[in-house]
Order: C-alpha cells, then structure tokens, then sequence
C-alpha cells in the first residue's frame, strides 16, 4: 500500500431507515409500550459506515438502492446531508426501501424488527469506470448476494480492495467469500461457521482475506492477520445509550485505517474507538465521531492505561 | 331523536401513523425479526373512527393537531383520501406526530410501540361555531385530557351528543366522564375500574352517561342502557388477519348507529360487524367496510343463523 493515497471508498449494499424508540422496557407478547423518545434517521451497514468514512474525512460513494417512497427519500436525503455521493444510488420505480423499527430500552437491550423492501441494489453500467476512477476500496455487505459477488469480481479484476460486512452466514456465501480481502463479521456469522472463534477464524482465512476481524459487542473483537496471528481487542469502556449500528461504524473505522495503510491493530483499535464513541447517543449515526474527536479520545486512553 | 337527522360528526383527539409490520413470531428480547411485509397507515382512536363513519357514507370533520413532521404530511393526506375534512387539522410547528410502530405476527398476536409525539389538540377559538353548524355527535378519546374536557364542556352546553373512546383509566379521568353520554370503553379500562364487568358497567353508568359498551375483543361486548338492562352482544366469527383499530372502528359504527336513531342492541350489533369486517387485512383502515357491505354480512348472518 503507497505512503500517499487519494483515499476513496465505494460501499455497495444496503442503506436503510431506522425508526428508533426508547422505551422503559420491551414489551411482553400482546402488550403495548410507550416510547419515551422517537428518532428518525438513515441507517444499514454499508450506508452508515460510509456516514462513518465521510465524518472521518473521507470522499465516498453509495451505490444501492432505494424505492421510490417516503422513506428512501428521506434515506437518500440522510446520506447527502453527511456528505455521501449519490449518484449511483437509484430509485427503483414501484418499489419499496428497507426500513426498521429499532426498540432500546433503557438497560439497553435492542430489538430489531426490519422490512428488506423491494429496491434492490444493481451494478451499474459505469461500475468499472467508477471503480476505476481512483477508488482504493469497495465496502460490501451481503444481503444481495449475487450483485454483491457480480460488484466483487469486478473489483478484483481491477485491484480494487475489498471488505466485506457479514452479520449472518446465507446460503450461496461460499462463492463470495473468496473474492473478499478484509474479512470483517458477526459473532452470529462466525460462530455460524464454527462455535470455536478461532477455529472460525482459521476457517474464513482460509477463503483467502488477507485480514479477519469478528466483532464481539461489549468483549471487543478477534482478529487474524495474514501471517496467521491473531490478536484481540478490548472494547472500550463506554455508558453506551444505543449500540444500534456499532457494527457499521466499526467497518467504517475500519477501512479508514486501511486507507492509512496502518498494521491491522492499530486499524482495529481505531476502528473499535470510533465504535465506542457511537454509543453517546440514540441512532446509528447520532454520535459518529470526526476524526479529531477519535484521535483525542485514542490519546486520554492511551494516557488513563500509562 | 328525530327520525330525520342531517349526519354530522366531529372528532376530536388522537390521529396517528402507523407503521405495521408482519413478523412470523415476535421476537425474544435482544433478538432480530424480519418483516414479512410493511404497511405505513394512518390511524389513531379518533382518525380511524372518523374514517370508518366515511366510509360508511357521513360527513365527518377531525379536529386534532399533527407535528410539522413527515409523519404529520402521512396522517393528513391519509384522512383527506378518506373523505375526512381537515380543516382543522392543526400543523404544530416544532412538534413531531403520533405514531406507532405495531408488529402482528402470524398467531394474530399484536404488540404496540408508540410514541405521543409532541403536538397536541387544541380547542380551536372557532369550536362553538363549529359544533352548532349542524353537528350532531362530538367523538372523544381521552389521552389529552384538559383540551377534551374542555371540548366536552362546550358540546354539553350546545346540546351535543358526546361520545367517549377510553382504553386507559388516567388520573383526572373523573372529571371527563359525567360529560359523556355514550361511553364505549376498553376491557382493561373497564377492569380499572371495577374487575367485575357488570359491577364496573354499573360504577360507570353511575357517572350518567345513557349507555355504556365495554368491548372485550373475541368475546364480544358487554352493554348497559339507560334503564339500567345488560346485554352480551357475541363476537362475528372471523379468521383475523389484523385486529389493529377494531375498536376505533367499533366507535365508528357505533356512532353510525346513533346517527340512524336505531336501539342500543341493533347499534352495537352493526359496530360488532363493522370492526369484524375490519380485521379481513393488515392495517387498522385497510378493510373497513363500506355501509353495503356491513348490510349485506348482517344479512347474511341472520340467514345463516335461522
């Protein structure tokens, strides 16, 4: 990886709307429960690690899509306002965007409940010329499977690098698996290949990444290298009020610090910060730091642990 | 009552979107749930009311306040496709909507996450002028309660016939009740007030409304009229599809019944029918009947019973 980088980022995949309310508790079967508190705001994996990217600095480009309703015009409208180009996110006509009703309750137990709608994202004409066009690396998830593995030939074809945002193990996810470089999953996903997360781990590598994190909520994440060592990272201490979409900002970090071209462990610690960080506030981008915020609160750490 | 009446109703109180969702079983706390399909709606206690007497062919009026929100764009533009007149519909400025987010599952099981948002009904300066243009009935439900005290107060004092929509007995309620005289009520408003349901119906009864129904979902309905006689009228047998807004639209064929000057029983029989026809689809308006339909499935129910 070069010292100097013109960093750009495409994220190919989901963007959502997240409806998010707190409530005291989550409700028994059949009962009602009054929210405390309602926040409308953009959300998926790929969508808000890219609003992740863009307040850490970076250029970036969503490609997805989104219906033609209420929703992905606020959808759309959430990823301009941080920054995001999008051009190359269409408006499939007639259909539906994804949406979730998220429940935090206030011992921060999270429920999802999500709609994929019917807008589904293709790869577009331009896509080699877009990928062309001085991107360093595509940030993919995998709900839309064969698009995603059509969109992850390419950029391989074309040196492009790729990561890969996997939450749940699919049918058919062999087949993309392979063509992935940076390797970032669930602890459902991982343990899904195998309940032992070093065993898992040796697993995934061997499709090929050249790095394999799996993120672990409250117990930090595990990560292998190319070498075939593997580390672990403690999550930071936070009074988290929302963990919705730590994952999504952890890949964003992630690949930020792939852009810098840094040893994975100190991508991962950085990543794992801008993670801790989200939880401030409701949302899944409410609190998504900027780049200094992340470099200040890496060096009180670093200081408390002297 | 005259035999010839001139068909106008006010209502006055909660409008709300919802937001519906069909799981295959509601999730465990912590846990994810994909929705089968989603359904954005207006509704609300008095909205949904109002649009059921719509379609039942009566001009109707909602007097309510949405928030200057997306939501609130939903809500009005969904009673003004029903029919509804929005003349005094208030935007809120800085306010957000009532909504709900409500997740039916596959067993018919319902859970409600809803939010009251911060615009709240006002008694519009033009009220009185309002309610002796010809209006004959002002429907209520009580979750803001000075603004529909003080909106019974008036109707009492113009000789307007009140009806009150209660699902939750709340502090101050007292002081609403003797202003009320059709009080149709929820079982766990009815159980808040005595656990014995013909002991509770009499305590309300105490409070002068002339009639009282508590409704008690796949058991019917319990009523007491103004000679202080009770009567069971059973459930329509149906394969539920959704029973949000069932007894929104009770409300709406009950006041239907009134406007035809018809007897308690035959009104509460025809509100019985309205609100079994209603669960036929997901969302609380979607199935409403029109007036020719809920005649044809009573008739249809009588012949089948002979």
């Amino acid at each position: 990886m070069p010292d100097t980088i013109n960093p750009q980022v495409i994220g190919f995949g989901q963007c959502c709307l997240d409806i998010l309310g707190q409530t005291s508790s989550y409700p028994e079967l059949d009962q009602k429960a009054e929210l405390n508190s309602l926040l409308v705001q953009g959300g998926g994996p790929v969508g808000t690690a890219l609003v992740t990217l863009s307040r850490l600095g970076v250029p970036v480009t969503m490609v997805g899509a989104v219906g033609d309703d209420e929703f992905g015009r606020q959808i759309r409208e959430g990823l301009l306002n941080e920054g995001v180009d999008c051009t190359y996110l269409a408006q499939s006509s007639g259909a539906s965007s994804q949406v979730a009703f998220i429940s935090v309750d206030d011992d921060g137990h999270r429920n999802i409940f999500w709609h994929r709608g019917t807008a589904s994202p293709v790869v577009p004409k331009s896509f080699q010329a877009i990928l062309s066009n001085s991107i360093r690396i595509l940030h993919l998830d995998g709900l839309h499977l064969e698009a995603t593995i059509a969109a992850a030939e390419m950029a391989r074809s074309l040196d492009v690098i790729t990561v890969l945002d996997a939450g749940t193990l699919r049918p058919g996810m062999e087949r993309l698996l392979p063509l992935i470089d940076h390797l970032v999953v669930s602890e459902k996903f991982a343990r899904q290949t195998n309940d032992d997360l070093e065993v898992a781990l040796k697993q995934l590598a061997d499709y090929g990444a050249q790095a394999i994190t799996i993120t672990l909520g409250k117990s930090g994440s595990l990560s292998r290298s190319t070498d075939g060592q593997t580390f672990s990272q403690p999550a930071f201490k936070v009074d988290a009020i929302d963990t919705t979409g730590c994952g999504d900002v952890f890949h964003g970090g992630y690949i930020f610090g792939l852009l810098q071209g840094w040893p994975l462990p100190q991508t991962v610690r950085f990543a794992s910060a801008c993670a801790a960080l989200k939880t401030r506030a409701l949302g899944g981008r409410t609190a998504i730091p900027a780049l200094q915020e992340v470099e200040n609160y890496l060096r009180d750490q670093t200081n408390e642990s002297t």
